[in-house]
């Protein structure tokens, strides 16, 4: 299951990259994709939202809820 | 005591947040300051060069070991 969230403060791709990595340290088989354009974070797995928002949160952006599932 | 870590992979704000929340995850006592221009991580705190380079790399960015005892 992908679900996407709303994540602000991303602004190049060592964010994303930094986002990215506090959510796979969780769930090292979660797939994820950030669109920087949208400041949404996308993913696949078996990740709770508050785990992803743990994640975010202490990579340091802001989470910001679901945007949508996908 | 402060030492001066040389990374690389930070290009704004974002990431700069990204590696020094990183770091005060493992020591809430640190001290930490980012030169983006320079690309460095001043850390003041307890922390061993390892910790820190587990920090940095655990948040995407790659570290280039210590650029100066500040």
């Amino acid at each position: 299951m992908s679900t996407k969230y709303k994540v602000s403060g991303m602004t190049c791709g060592g964010c994303a990259r930094s986002v990215t990595n506090a959510i796979t340290a969780k769930d090292g088989q979660a797939k994820v994709e950030v669109d920087l354009a949208a400041g949404t974070v996308a993913v696949d797995g078996s990740l709770s939202a508050d785990a992803v928002k743990d994640a975010v949160e202490g990579a340091g952006f802001d989470f910001d809820g679901v945007a949508a599932a996908a």
